[in-house]
């Protein structure tokens, strides 16, 4: 017994079965550990954005924590991006990080950097262990930190000598609960309940409000109400589809947003942030919402969100109403050629009734996306953070999550390509995931972008950093590469075909959608 | 004119006209300078470890800065690993990071988060630009900080309202010099002049003593001294090969390294930190030098080097001396069966006068490198941080700064995966690199670290974190997915032919050799 298996025993314990591991040399130790427990899952991803995009979506998906186990400094760097879109999304997670032997750190090693530093610059929790005897409990800690405030960041730095000790017992550690959630006062609530029944009135949902029961009772609260119910742009899971309660997303661009919110008397806000447009621009303000609309916050999203749609729901009578809900519109099959329109009309007509869509369409999405409102019932997880190479981690953590459920893929050919190494994973954990590429050739939202900072033309050097051609990525190869079976689809027989075959078939594959 | 176009002006103004960039949306205006100044080369990296990998390597080779082009804190994220390898390796490089218009970071917007966090943790140096009338000064103040102290990591933040706001000048800004850098004593050049002609005694030299005429001023001192001339294990730049005075690179191991410093009497160390075991192992020290043999730090690596040895030579009279070169010795063209050591055989035979050989080849390494060591004269440039995933992106580095020059890349598969996109840039870019991509489809090294402590046999989580298998990645593929041409060698007389073939063509090629 040592402190590294005190810790992974400590990790069983607690519930927390699942590890995205990129591991190295200083995690040996931790490594031996968890090959003496083989009931602990460990999951090989290749580059460290893997293994935090899937601890990611594998709480949006469990609504508990995993882990990541990461080496040092710069494996914490590489798993950075993601733990930036898990923090957005209000996952929780615990990163375990290896780092050198205490008395090794007085020394200029070529891995010595400054892991607090960079943990603290994203975990809402980072510890050190001192020793050995402190592993299990700083273990229990740390998943504490994860399941609080509805989940966060929790990075539990491991010297080796921690891990390596031998320790004379090594029981594992028990976690405490996590602390009791705030809640709005009864007076708060009251104000909320009588607000939302004014004209123009808004509902903004956001966390676990956004799917299942939670979001019924938001349904019945809006119907009993007549208020709008809104979410954000970028939502870490949304519950879509036929016989969902009805839901009005934020628009991306500006003037939309604004528009959308412009006859609005009040935004009241569950476990929502306040909307806020996603970049500032020139003249363009950072509100959208009308100046006369006030913004409560009834429950920060670190807040009861439950108790607060209930009690919400009691206040409003509205627990017996029916929301209005979201009726099937099932697309017919669309031919000919690609358009993204059709794109999205051939993914709503196929897509599998309880399958999960990571949607990382980006540009393309404003076509591909509208038509799946109406699909069959479906979670869409989405890029909270708004740093790419989040979808193919996502989907790896969510289809381990559900291995029951179908789980699709929508990416761009520019975000794909951040975090590629998750299609290894996909083919190793034999994960039932279907990828589409958008393959537009470059990053179109910053070819649309610069036209939205008032630049009419571009020449050699903006071209030279948008498009993604000469030479194009051949996405075929990539998928086989790494051991992905991959199609091209250039007209929308070829690409229904494939994507019947992806959705209805079992394991990983990959269509290439060559776009106009 | 705008605070973008100034700094760029400024960029242009003072010398640094290379940028390795993965721009986004809160960059625009700074595409839009650049796009105005085609003299401005920039190389797009389909992610952000290609910018900071290339940008150290540029350094190494050219001993002058280029810009890296980053979003936000993501962004910084991405590039983290390979800025802590271009931290450890002295490299110079100015950073410039897009932020949110800075009344936009009021709200918590996606996008929004700690770039001043990460940022410090790997830098030298951060500014967060306040205003666009302060741009040019800063990014000026940029320069001068990573051409500092031999070489630092500047970065330069620049919310979106500071690259947009007007300017009614907007003139470039001009670096000042670089504060001069420190150099030991009179008496302390004479101390180690006496010191290093004692029995035992041993000169280990770093930075950019590791090439050119500073490596003959110190072969110059250990022949006239008789002392042995050593360098570390992990070096950012080192001439080898025939003609190059003889050198003993330390060996990565513990036991050999004490080894190869039983016998020594002390050290001084010229550009270089001490030596030190790149892990802790229970039981095991440090500090792998006699205990009774001191470490004198005559000149740190930010220190004057070239003017510590000018001077160490004239103390010691060894200005006239002769050093002891490493005689050409090509060996016969192995055939038959695939082994590690005739591929070093063969790659030490083919590889051409003034190549650039990125060495990311690590377990492979240990049986690969050694004949190379008395191939034609050339540079060789190794993994300082310890971070694995340096070499694809400082290929691109090394042949953008030297366009003249063969660049051979050697690494193992589990290191090519963590930024395989850099292999899309050599295409676009033209860049003339051969890889060389060991297939020993795992992480050998943790294999054998593993057994260094104390786990006699693995079981399957050991061996799902360790081998990457099921599937195998096809690496031909890989390299075709991202537009450079492969091969497969499964023996010695398909891997000469290729790597010949790579060699004497010109632009980009890839090599998997299918490892035993």
């Amino acid at each position: 017994m040592n402190g590294a298996e005190s810790l992974v025993k400590t990790l069983l314990a607690n519930g927390v079965d699942t590890v995205f591991a990129n591991p190295g040399t200083s995690e040996m130790h931790f490594v031996a550990a968890l090959d003496s427990h083989p009931e602990m899952h460990c999951i090989l991803c290749l580059f460290e954005g893997g293994t935090s995009g899937g601890a990611d979506s594998y709480f949006r998906m469990k609504r508990d924590v995993a882990g990541t186990l990461l080496h040092l400094a710069p494996g914490f760097g590489n798993a950075f991006s993601n733990l930036h879109n898990a923090r957005k999304a209000g996952s929780g997670l615990v990163n375990i990080v290896g780092d050198h032997a205490t008395h090794h750190l007085a020394y200029e090693s070529p891995l010595k950097g400054d892991i607090q530093g960079i943990s603290q610059s994203v975990s809402h929790w980072t510890r050190v262990s001192p020793d050995a005897a402190s592993v299990a409990h700083d273990g229990a800690e740390a998943i504490r930190a994860a399941r609080a405030q509805n989940g966060q960041i929790a990075t539990l730095v491991l010297p080796a000598d921690t891990a390596w000790t031998p320790l004379p017992d090594g029981a594992p550690a028990t976690c405490r609960p996590a602390p009791a959630l705030h809640r709005p006062s009864d007076a708060q609530i009251e104000a909320a309940a009588q607000r939302l029944t004014q004209p123009g009135a808004a509902l903004m949902i956001g966390g676990a409000a956004l799917y299942g029961p939670a979001r019924e009772m938001a349904g019945r609260i809006a119907a009993r109400t007549g208020a709008r119910l809104l979410c954000d742009t970028l939502i870490p899971r949304l519950g879509r589809g036929a016989g969902q309660p009805q839901i009005t997303p934020l628009p991306y661009a500006v003037p939309p947003k604004i528009e959308a919110l412009a006859q609005t008397s009040s935004i009241t806000l569950a476990g929502a942030n306040r909307p806020v447009t996603f970049f500032a621009y020139p003249g363009s303000p950072s509100l959208p919402e009308p100046a006369n609309c006030p913004v409560w916050e009834l429950c920060r999203p670190e807040m009861d969100i439950d108790a607060t749609l209930a009690d919400l729901a009691a206040a409003t009578g509205a627990t017996g109403t029916e929301p209005r809900r979201i009726a099937l519109d099932l697309p017919a099959l669309p031919t000919g050629n690609v358009t993204l329109e059709k794109a999205g009309t051939a993914i709503a007509a196929l897509l599998p009734e309880n399958a999960i869509l990571c949607n990382e369409s980006i540009s393309s999405g404003f076509h591909v996306m509208p038509p799946t409102a109406a699909a069959r019932p479906h979670d869409m997880l989405g890029g909270t953070g708004g740093a790419i190479g989040w979808s193919l981690p996502g989907s790896v953590g969510a289809a381990t999550a559900c291995p029951d459920r179908k789980v699709v893929v929508l990416t761009g050919d520019g975000s794909a390509m951040y975090t590629s190494q998750s299609l290894w994973t996909m083919a190793r954990e034999g994960l039932d995931i279907t990828v589409v590429v958008f393959a537009n050739k470059g990053y179109q939202i910053l070819r649309d972008e610069l036209l939205n900072v008032g630049v009419q033309s571009y020449g050699a050097n903006a071209q030279a950093m948008f498009d993604v051609e000469n030479p194009e990525l051949d996405w075929v190869a990539l998928a086989r590469g790494h051991g992905v079976p991959g199609t091209r689809a250039a007209d929308m027989d070829r690409f229904t075909k494939a994507f019947a075959a992806g959705v209805q078939g079992e394991g990983p594959s990959l269509i290439e959608l060559v776009c106009p």
